[in-house]
C-alpha cells in the first residue's frame, strides 16, 4: 500500500445542549485533556497533511483550542454530511484520503484510523469505509447491512429497518474514511428531504454503491467510538480513559493496591516498581523514579520525583516540585516550586514554596516558608544538612547556611551562617497560678449568667 | 380519580439482629438519613392524613426520629399482619387509602406510592393492592400468581410452591395499598396457624379474593423495595442511593470525574458547570454555586460555596463556612463558621474560625485564628485587602483593618489599626557555630555510649 | 479419618518476569503481606509437621520470608514435578500426607486445603487429589476428566483436548495433595518429553491410574485458587482480599459508607457500631473499640481507639498512637508513638509525637511537640486538663503540669508548672501607616519596570 496523504476533517459543531454547559461540549476534559485534544492526539501520530475543525459559528473557544487545525464555520447546522460540505473549501488541492472523526470521541486511537485508512487502500479502493461496532444493547443504531463479500450494501436507521435488519447487530459509528476525488461527487448528491431533515454523511454510501462504487466496514471496539453527549457520559469516558492508563502502568512495573482509585494523566511517567497506595491523584508532567512510593492520599502535578523518594500520605506536590533521590515529603504538606535534594526530609504540616532544601537537611514540623510579600515572591535556600526546628517561619529572601540550626518556633529574618544556631522567638514567662485563676473567673462569669 | 386521603402505616418493629448494633435498624443511616426518614420522605409528598410508625416497645428512639408520625406499639412482634393490626387504633375514623410501608426500604420512591395508590383507585376498585417485582434472583421470594386480567389470585411462599409457580419472576416486595374500610375485615380473618407461627399481611390477600374483592399487582424497580437487614445490604444501599444522587447532580450540569468516589446528600444543591475532583465527600446543607471548582480529598458540610470559588485540594470546609464569589480556599486549610468574603484567599495549612476574612484578603500558610480560650468562642474580623503573613497567630477576640499586614510569625492579640504593619515575635539571634559544636557534643555523647 | 501428619510444598520458584520487578513475584504484597506469607497463614492453621519452600537458586530474600520453613532450591526450573522432585530431601522420613501448593494465590483458604486433605483421607484412598475450578472463561486450562464415580481419568491439556473434552467446564488449578508413601514412584515417572520439555506435576495422575491407584478432585472457587502473574492481577487479588476483610468487619458490625472505599488488614480489629467514612486506610496492628467513629480521608497504622473515639477527617494515627475513650483527634492531625487520653481533644493542624495528652487536655490548632533534636527523640507530657494555645510549639524533653495554660503562639522550652499561665512570644508592636506606605513603594517599583 503506497503512502498517500491524509486530511484529518473532525466534526465538532454540535452544541452539546445535554452538558447543560456554558462551555463547548468537545472542550469538557477527560483525563484532563479537552476531549478534541484527545482526537487530535490520535490523528496527529499519522502525520496528516490537513487537519480541518468544523465548528459552529461563535464557537471560538473550539477554534482556539484546535489551534494550528484550520477551521471550517459550519453555520447553521444542517447534519453530519452538511458539516463535511463545510470543510470542503479548505480541502482544496488536497488529493489522498480524508478521513472524516468527531470531536466528542475522546476514547478513539490511532490504531483505529490506520485500520480505517488500511481498508480504504484495499485493493477493491473503496470510495468509503465506515466504522462499525457492536454494542451491547444496538437498539437504537443504525444498522450496517454487509453482503456476503463484506461489502456495505447500506446503511439503515433503526426505525426504517426491518425485522430482519434489526436483527443486524453491526451498527454505524459515524466515523468514515473517503477517497478524496470522490467526496465531492458524492456529498453533491446528499438531501435533507429526510426524517431528520438533515443532509445526513452516511447517506454517502447509498450514493457510492449507486455509482457501482465499493463500500466497506472497519470494525471498532465500542469503548473507542463512544460519542459523549452528557456529563454522566463524560464521567463513563473518563473511567475508560483511566483504566486503559493505569493498565499500561501497571503492565510497565508499577504496583496499586487499588488501581480503580488512582488518577493517571497521558503524560504521566514511571519507572519500574514504584508502588502507588490509594487515593492518588496525579496532574499533568508528572515523573516519577525507580522505587519510588507514593502514599495514600496524595495529589502531584507539574512534579519530579527521583527514585528511591517517599511521598505521602497526604502530601501535595505542585508544579516545580522536584524532590531528589530518597527525598521524603510526608503528611500534610505542600510543596511547591522547589527542590528538595536528595535524603532531604519535609515530614509534616510545612509549606515549601520558591525554595531549595539542601542534601540531608531536616525541616521540622510546621515549618513554613514566607515567600510572598503580597506583591512578589521570594526565595528561600536552606542549605545541605541544616535543621530546620519545628513551627519556624523562614521570611524569604533568606538563606540558611550549611550545617545550621533554626532553634523551634524562631521567625528568620536575615541569612543564617554555615554551622550557626539561630534562634528568634519570645523567651518562656511563667505564671504560677494564673490557669486556676483564670479557670475561676471564668466560671464564676457563668454562673451569673 | 377522584382525590382520596391517604394513611400511611410504616412497619419499623423488626429487632434488626444481623445488624449486630444497638441501634434500631431503621435508624442506621443512608446517605445521612435514616433509614425511616428516606421512607417518610417518600411518604411526606403525597401530604398524608395520618402517618403511623409501628414500633416495638421500647423502641424510643425510632419513636422520637418519627415525629410527628403517631406511634403504635407492637407487643410483641407476630408478623407483619399483626403490626398493622396494632396501628388500627391509629387509623380510627380514617376513611379512603392505606399504604402499608416498610421502615427499611430506604429507596422507595414516592413515584411506587403514587402507582400503588393509582391502581388501588382503579375502576375495579381492588381491596388491596401488592407491590411486586422482579429481582435477579427470585429464589426465596415468595410468587405472585396473577390471571390474564391482571388480577393477583394468590401469593405462594417459595417452598410451597409448584414447579410451574416457581418458574414465576413476579415477587412480592410486601408493599400493599388498601381499602381503608375493607381493611379491617381483611385483618381479622388472619391466623397464625401457618409454618412461620405469625400473622401474615400477605394473607389479606387470600381472603380478599375469598370474599370476592379484587387485587392487584403494581411492579416496581427491585432496587426501590430492597430492605435492608445487615450491615453490608446497608452499603449497597447507600451505593444505590448516591449513584442516584450523582446522575441528577451531572444531568443538572456537574462535571465529576469520578463520581463513584463522590458522596453526596439529598440536600446538596449545584450550579451550573461546577467541577468535582475525586474523593470529595458532602455532609448535609451545601450549596455550591457556578463555576465552583471542588479540587480532590475535600470534605464539605454546612458550607455555602459562592460562584467560581476553589476550594481544595484537601480542603475541609465545617458548617458555617460562606465562601464568597472568587474565594480560595486551599490545602490542609479548615474553615469554621467564618466568612471568607470575595476574593480572599486562605490556601495553605490554616485554621479559620469563627471570623470574617475581608474581600481580597491575603491569608499567609500556618495561619491560625485562635477562637477558643476553653471555655467560650471569639471571633476575629480580618478587614479587606489585610495581609496575614504566615505562620500568625491571630487571638479573637481580634480586629485587623482594612489593607493591614501583619508580619510572618506574629501572635496578634490587639486590634491592628488599617494600613498598620504589626508585628509580634522574636528577634532573631545567631550564635556563629553553636550548631557544629552541637553536632559534635552529640557524636560524642554517642561513642560513649 | 485419623489424624495423619501433613507435610506441605509450596512451590514458589517462579521469576515473575511480567511483574517487571526487582523483587522476587511471590513477595509482592496484597493487603500488605507477601503473598507467600498468605499461602503459609492459610496452612499454618493445619499445624503442619513441614513447610517446604521450593524456590530458585538466589531468591534469597523468598528463603528469608518464608523463615522458619525449610528451603529447597530448584535449579534450573524445569517444571512443577522438577520441583516437588527438588523437595524430596526436605520431605526424607516423612510418612502421612502431601499438599503441594503455589506462593502465588494468596487467596488461597485453609478450607481448602482441608476439603484435600479430607478427599486425600477418604475410604478409597487415592494416591493424589487435585483441586479443580470453574472459571468463567475455562479456554486456556487443562481439562478434568472425571468418570461417573468421581475419579478423575485424565488431565488434558487444551490444545490436547477433543471438542468433548473442550466441553468439559472442571479446570485443573495445579494444587494437588498425595500419600507421601507414593509421591516419589510418581514422580519417578515423570518425564519432560512434552510439548513444554518440562517435568508436569499434572501427568502424576496419569501415572497413578496406570498403577491402578485412584484420583479424585476437590473443587474450589476460582477466586481461591487464582495465581498471580501481572500487577494488574495482584490488583485484583488485593480487591478480593478486601473485599473478604470488608464483608467480613460488615458482619461484626462495623459500618462503613462506602466500603469499596476502605482498605484493611487480617489484623485489623473492631468493636461494635463502628463508623468508617469514605477513604481510610488501614496499615497493620490496628485496634478499634465499640462506637469509634473513623471519619472520611483517615490513615491509621499501628494505633489503638477506645471506644466512643472520634478519628478524622484527614488524620493520620502513625505507629504507638493510643486513644483512650472518647478522644478526639481531627483534621490534619498527625499522632505518632503518643497516647491520647480519655476526653482530650487534639482537633487541627497539630504533630503530637513521642508524647503523652492527659485527659481532657485540648491541644489548640497549629501545635507542635518538637520532638525531634536532629539526634534523639525526647517526650512531651502535657497534664490533665492542660490547655494549649494555639500555634505553640512544645520543645520536648518538656512537661506541662495538669491544669496548665499555654499562651497562643509560644514557645515553651521548659517545664510548665501545674495550673500556671505560660506565654512564650514576643510582644505585639503596631507601626502605624507603614502597610501604606510599603504598598505605595511596591507599586512605584513596578511601574518603574
Amino acid at each position: 500500500m503506497a503512502k498517500r496523504p491524509v486530511a484529518v476533517v473532525i466534526l465538532a459543531a454540535g452544541q452539546g445542549t445535554r452538558m447543560k454547559s456554558a462551555q463547548p461540549k468537545v472542550l469538557h476534559p477527560v483525563a484532563g485533556r479537552a476531549m478534541l485534544g484527545h482526537v487530535l492526539d490520535a490523528a496527529a501520530v499519522l502525520k496528516p497533511a490537513r487537519v480541518i475543525i468544523v465548528t459552529g459559528k461563535g464557537q471560538d473557544a473550539v477554534a482556539a483550542a484546535a489551534q494550528p487545525a484550520k477551521i471550517a464555520i459550519q453555520h447553521p447546522a444542517r447534519g453530519t454530511g452538511h458539516a463535511v460540505m463545510a470543510a470542503l473549501p479548505a480541502l482544496k488541492g488536497f488529493r489522498g484520503d480524508v478521513v472524516v472523526l468527531f470531536g466528542d470521541t475522546p476514547l478513539l486511537t490511532t490504531a483505529l484510523i490506520q485500520n480505517l485508512l488500511a481498508a480504504r487502500r484495499g485493493k477493491d479502493d473503496p470510495a468509503a469505509v465506515i466504522v462499525g461496532f457492536r454494542p451491547v444493547d444496538p437498539a437504537a443504531y443504525g444498522r450496517l447491512i454487509v453482503d456476503g463479500k463484506g461489502k456495505l450494501q447500506k446503511i439503515v436507521e433503526f426505525k426504517n429497518a426491518s425485522e430482519e435488519e434489526r436483527a443486524v447487530r453491526l451498527c454505524n459509528a459515524g466515523l468514515v474514511a473517503f477517497d478524496s476525488e470522490r467526496l465531492p461527487a458524492l456529498l453533491k448528491k446528499l438531501s435533507d428531504k429526510n426524517a431528520q431533515g438533515e443532509f445526513l454523511l452516511t447517506d454517502t454510501v447509498e450514493h457510492a454503491n449507486a455509482k457501482g462504487w465499493t463500500c466497506r466496514v472497519v470494525e471498532a471496539d465500542p469503548v473507542e467510538v463512544m460519542g459523549i453527549n452528557t456529563r454522566a457520559e463524560l464521567s463513563v469516558a473518563e473511567a475508560a480513559m483511566q483504566q486503559r492508563l493505569r493498565l499500561a502502568a501497571m503492565a510497565g512495573g508499577v504496583t496499586m493496591t487499588a488501581p480503580e482509585t488512582v488518577y493517571l494523566r497521558k503524560d504521566t511517567q514511571f519507572g519500574r516498581d514504584v508502588v502507588i497506595e490509594p487515593f492518588v491523584v496525579f496532574g499533568p508532567k508528572v515523573s516519577v523514579g525507580d522505587n519510588v512510593v507514593i502514599r495514600s492520599h496524595s495529589h502531584i502535578e507539574g512534579a519530579s520525583i527521583a527514585e528511591g523518594a517517599t511521598v505521602g500520605p497526604f502530601a501535595r506536590l505542585r508544579p516545580g516540585a522536584k524532590l531528589a533521590a530518597n527525598a521524603h515529603v510526608g503528611n500534610f504538606v505542600e510543596i511547591k516550586n522547589a527542590s528538595i535534594e536528595a535524603g532531604a526530609k519535609v515530614n509534616h504540616l510545612t509549606y515549601i514554596g520558591d525554595a531549595r532544601v539542601g542534601a540531608k537537611a531536616n525541616i521540622g514540623a510546621g515549618t513554613i516558608t514566607c515567600n510572598y510579600d503580597g506583591y512578589d515572591k521570594h526565595h528561600t535556600d536552606i542549605g545541605a544538612g541544616a535543621f530546620i526546628g519545628s513551627n519556624s517561619a523562614l521570611v524569604a529572601p533568606v538563606k540558611i547556611g550549611d550545617g545550621a540550626i533554626v532553634a523551634a518556633g524562631s521567625v528568620i529574618t536575615r541569612n543564617v551562617p554555615a554551622d550557626a544556631l539561630s534562634l528568634g522567638r519570645g523567651r518562656q514567662e511563667d505564671k504560677p497560678g494564673k490557669a486556676a485563676a483564670f479557670r475561676k473567673a471564668k466560671v464564676a462569669t457563668r454562673k451569673k449568667k
